[in-house]
């Protein structure tokens, strides 16, 4: 299990498709921020006001405005990306299930799983995303990469 | 057809559910710059030297340095947002094959449309992202929301 920082993240080394065990996991700590909310809005040029304004949000029912889900898909990006199999991984499927709001102040955690191991490097990385203090699961999905060789 | 513009993405009023007609659809054309890659990188956390160092990448056998692919996913999340169905839609769902790389210098067309509507608000949506120079197809997926009522 490793435990990647989220305030200054590093590319180690990538894991190759040969040392990949299934069942093999990385978990990584995010706090969310309404700074990283609004760098995000900007990035992506998505303006939902969902996101951007607190009054909406709170009018179309949440307690604060809500993270775009695409926001926590980066996440598990960036943790392939860093962590499993990490530096070099090439993306080649993604699905996401948005299942709960992420609010400013959460604590998630990041967890992917090594569900499959396929032919010509190919792995599949079963995504969790949970808000740490409810245990609540906000986002669900599965990637397919090629890890590096 | 509704063209967007990607330098200065304007709310506007969400399209109804009821308004919504399957095969109604939408393009946005962005223009993808290196400085897109270095924000997305630093909104996300994800610093995979495949996106943030050439010499890596073309090592790697790209011409350049490459988006990451949830940039692309994020312009997906934005086209919703901003055009089809628009202000308020809350995503439940999304699927990504990331097929060719988007390097910076390239024109790129989200292109969304309506291909079903469900019960309850509920909307699928496709998704295509293609190099507007060549035709190649970039990304493609599916989108579940639920439209403005």
């Amino acid at each position: 299990m490793d435990t990647g920082s989220d305030t200054h993240p590093q590319v180690s080394a990538g894991i190759r498709y040969e040392d990949l065990q299934e069942g093999q996991g990385c978990e990584v700590r995010r706090h969310l921020t309404g700074e990283d909310i609004d760098a995000f809005a900007a990035a992506s040029g998505d303006h939902n006001p969902l996101h951007t304004d607190r009054d909406f949000a709170i009018a179309a029912g949440f307690a604060d405005r809500i993270a775009h889900g695409m926001l926590l898909a980066s996440w598990i990006s960036a943790a392939i990306a860093e962590h499993l199999p990490g530096r070099g991984t090439l993306y080649l499927r993604q699905s996401l299930e948005f299942r709960q709001a992420a609010l400013p102040g959460d604590d998630l955690l990041v967890k992917l799983s090594v569900s499959e191991k396929k032919r010509r490097g190919r792995v599949i990385l079963s995504c969790l995303i949970v808000n740490e203090a409810t245990g609540k699961e906000l986002l669900r999905g599965s990637a397919e990469v090629i890890a590096p060789s």
